[in-house]
């Protein structure tokens, strides 16, 4: 049986990811294909456990590694349960973010060393790289828009990450292109200022040729 | 100032760590010493937290690997939070397992590469590494025999890692000694099966130059 294609999105908060997450699913799914969509750091129980010590303005904020070990004890649970086994079924998996958010927020945006973050990282998910990754590229100020916007439509708050200031917004951004720079082959990076149905066709312009 | 010594105690169930390790607190408090005493993975909040999912007969039990990084993740917070402060002021430490209850529990045990996780180990601690390490080393039957008896005793059940089979227990014993035997000068491996008066002053033995 054919391998399933490994798809993740990446970029900073109110990028549109999981919309377009979402829609490219359907999409892939009209194609004929058996696809699941899943989140970091959740999508297991265990990750869900996670995301709530990571997100959690507690007392005790987790330090840059253990932020990062936590997000990899989820990705690691992620990938022997549900990624792994779906793509060696021929299933495709969407993943809204993987490895790279490990770098572009702890590496770039924390200041942690990157080799020993790529080392951790293919530990945790014992070396599976996504086949194609969309890097959904927006401006700050937009992105701020967005979430506020979001906030206000669910009657949510901000997270601890998303609270960080825009220097470290800043970093991420450019920390993000420079990962896409580093493997053009694997990236794709769309420019997400424009409108939720442009950028659904430039993703798709990308994946259609392999469906 | 001079720093605090760092001294961990390492060990499979029941070889008597925690009692060893507590008493060791009061010997060191009596020579004059500042001492503190944590336990892995608690010791923090966070690392609290991550005892309970690691513990927890779920059913999303951690793979290995998610397994190994939840620890990591409790060692990255404990090392940050409360050992490195605490040796910095002159505080000893003495912590209930470390660094080798990783590489003997998920190397050994679970079957994973001792380089990589080693690798991983070194992230979380930023290489911290116990000065003295104590190794209580008990045969397989007297550790099981004292597990049950302190279930009896507090009316607690055994958790899902103290569950594993004969040979699990048997290869983290055989794991802990070819450790101690790569670093003689940081481990002294006791033999724990005598009594916990015995073992006490075998321990003190090592100890009572440095105070």
């Amino acid at each position: 049986m054919r391998r399933g294609l490994f798809i993740s999105f990446e970029g900073g908060e109110g990028c549109g990811k999981s919309t377009q997450a979402s829609r490219l699913k359907s999409s892939i799914e009209s194609a004929g294909y058996k696809v699941i969509l899943t989140r970091e750091p959740g999508g297991t129980w265990l990750g869900e456990q996670v995301r709530r010590l990571i997100k959690d303005q507690s007392d005790d904020i987790p330090c840059a590694r253990a932020e990062t070990l936590l997000f990899l004890a989820a990705r690691a649970q992620l990938v022997e349960k549900v990624i792994r086994p779906a793509l060696e079924e021929g299933v495709w998996v969407i993943s809204d973010r993987f490895s790279d958010s490990t770098l572009a927020y702890q590496g770039y945006g924390r200041g942690l060393d990157l080799e020993e973050l790529a080392k951790a990282n293919d530990f945790a998910c014992s070396s599976l790289k996504p086949d194609i990754t969309f890097l959904l590229d927006v401006e700050l100020e937009e992105s701020v828009n967005r979430r506020l916007e979001r906030e206000k439509k669910l009657n949510s708050s901000a997270d601890r990450i998303e609270l960080e200031g825009k220097e470290f917004h800043s970093r991420l951004r450019e920390g993000f292109k420079e990962l896409a720079a580093k493997e053009p082959a694997r990236f794709t990076v769309i420019d997400a200022n424009a409108s939720i149905d442009e950028v659904q066709e430039r993703i798709w312009t990308r994946l259609k040729p392999l469906v």
